[in-house]
């Protein structure tokens, strides 16, 4: 049996993790759970799976936790120490990423350091330093496995082959909720329309990354990393049905693309499983009824996001850790109602312009620079300067 | 340099052949041509390329071609033994097996004896003899490449995985150009209707095939012999825009699919340079304009083409034979207007009928199957049992 921690138990992606290790009897052990302040869950899958390390987000929440569940037996953490302590847990061979943001960083690079396996869900922590953890996986014979379904279809596509055979990534987007709607009434869009994502469920933070295509952005830059093709090379396309995953085409002109129903349960699964493929407990698609798949381009001028997502990849160095980090400040505060929808591009764009990107040489660099960008989106938020085009 | 020989190389897939040839220089010569009729074409293409051996349909041919050509420095032959000839040349590494039709049947086989490599545009080859070629190919080492679009779609997304990961394999089909006529006006098809395919400029014999959808029964049977996958495990999805060439699903539930442009050098190229990809001297898919794609399921009430390839095949032993002769014959009548189209499936089902299907141990027991079916179907369109369907 192989030894897996999860950071992000608790979530979307972390409680699917589960659901797929539960499918898969005899083949996982789970060893270590990180989760923030959902003790309760947490509780539940502590008494379900007796982990040898436990981490939540503060003290506060482990003493509730300690109420709710037995932890005799179990190493018990707080903070990002404690993350970093699920994650190389000596018995765990592979180490699912996926607490949501910046959070995540440094538990998962520790993780890599240690050699372990990485499954991926955290895109962030390639946005913000994907030079230092693919080098840090090469050095070490780890394996980087994207959770995220689009980075899981080209993976799938690729399958082993070398970034001179690809001539081009091509990332499906569903388009979000405002796909159609008119630029207009963009300052219009409240919290719940952007929550009400048309074809997945997921988390509030990555639910908003969508609705304003910023998560397209943010898979650009970790497709970069992931596989070794520059941003010039890696092309967006709406896809709303959100049949197609991704797709992958090669340079004499061919195309594979990867098709499957919308359950993050079946990109887990692939990750877990590589390199083989197990039957799955889910059902596939339905070629019984006739079906229809639309593609289109982006249309950049309602969606910023993706274009400073090219902006910051392209400029490199600490410039996608500074839009990472600016957009989860001001999705936070569009969440909080403290800003309109349309000033979440504005809000990233203003610190972007602001910051003088410099080289990536260790992980501090990535740090001060995310914490640079949330200063001075705090203050840009604080100052009212986007603030002000709240709708009155 | 490799050596190349091509059955039927004045054929559409066999002039695209030597189009890929000559797109890349210093990889391939040609050492071998066989064709049929077609000496114009012969002529030219010898004077080019030199090769060592030169085959055609007869002894007529022959003269007319050495009229034309300088013959001089080329062993020569017709008929079946000088496509044999072609097929097993020494310097052969490669034999593209284009040939239409049940003639290039022993040509593909010695070649697969003689330890070539087989790029297999010719589907009749391995409906008729499926088990006894991909047993030669094993036993000799030899690869068989599929140079049919949905094929080399469905090569690509295996990529060397095994039988037992795949939960099914789907082909696509274009529908032909009576995808949406109405069942009841099916007497009135004429032979140029028939002959006007929507998305494949291809030969006559494979473009009637394509509207009876045959040529997907074909494939059917094809793809069980090429991928070693069960006939129940083989799907047909009506596709009309033919932009996905087919796809596999995996047992985790996963699909991938192979897009590209309706251009025949893309799986030729595939084909020819297998393992490797080169980059390609066509254009790839056009991503900057919208697109659509629709996949249904096929009507077996207007298309039992479709449906008598399934049972041939379920049956095996000579049945796929049988089908194959007796689909020749109907196709070739219908072509000279001595049945209308939908006799085409008639006479082939009354064939299959009235045939004792028995098993394939050796090559002539296809062969005599091949026969008898020939035979059966030419007096049957001869007594007018299905020719009295003639529109009058």
């Amino acid at each position: 049996m192989k030894g897996i921690s999860i950071l992000g138990s608790t979530g979307s992606v972390g409680t699917n993790v589960l659901r797929t290790v539960d499918a898969f009897p005899g083949r996982f052990r789970v060893v270590g759970l990180a989760a923030g302040k959902n003790v309760e869950r947490l509780a539940e899958q502590v008494a379900l799976y007796r982990p040898r390390v436990v981490s939540v987000a503060s003290d506060g929440a482990l003493e509730a936790l300690g109420r709710l569940v037995d932890l005799s037996g179990c190493r018990v953490f707080v903070g990002e120490a404690g993350m970093v302590e699920v994650a190389t847990d000596s018995e765990a061979a592979i180490v699912v990423a996926s607490a949501v943001g910046a959070i995540g960083l440094v538990p998962t690079y520790r993780a890599l350091q240690a050699g372990k396996d990485v499954a991926l869900a955290n895109k962030e922590t390639l946005v913000m330093a994907g030079a230092l953890m693919m080098a840090e996986a090469r050095a070490r014979g780890a394996r980087v496995l994207p959770i995220d379904s689009e980075h899981c279809a080209l993976h799938q596509c690729l399958d082993g082959r070398r970034p001179e055979e690809v001539r081009r990534l091509v990332l499906t987007a569903s388009g979000g909720p405002f796909r159609n709607r008119p630029k207009d009434t963009f300052d219009k869009i409240t919290r719940e329309e952007a929550l009400n994502h048309p074809t997945w469920s997921m988390g509030r933070k990555i639910t908003i990354d969508s609705s304003t295509l910023m998560n397209k952005g943010l898979e650009v830059i970790e497709a970069h990393w992931l596989f070794g093709v520059e941003e010039s090379r890696i092309e967006v396309l709406i896809h709303p049905q959100s049949v197609v995953h991704s797709m992958v085409e090669f340079v004499d002109g061919t195309v594979l693309a990867q098709l499957g129903v919308t359950d993050m349960r079946m990109p887990i699964q692939y990750a877990l499983s590589h390199p083989e493929r197990w039957p799955a407990a889910i059902p596939g698609m339905d070629f019984t009824r006739a079906m229809r798949l639309d593609f289109d381009i982006p249309d950049h001028a309602r969606f910023p996001c993706l274009g400073l997502a090219y902006r910051a990849i392209r400029s490199g160095g600490t410039l996608p850790a500074v839009l990472n980090a600016a957009n989860e400040e001001a999705v936070a505060a569009f969440l909080d109602d403290r800003i309109p929808f349309a000033a979440i591009p504005d809000t990233i764009a203003q610190v972007m312009e602001a910051h003088s990107p410099t080289a990536v040489r260790e992980l501090s660099d990535v740090l001060e620079a995310d914490g640079w960008a949330r200063a001075h989106a705090a203050r840009s938020l604080r100052a009212g300067g986007v603030a002000a085009r709240v709708p009155s």
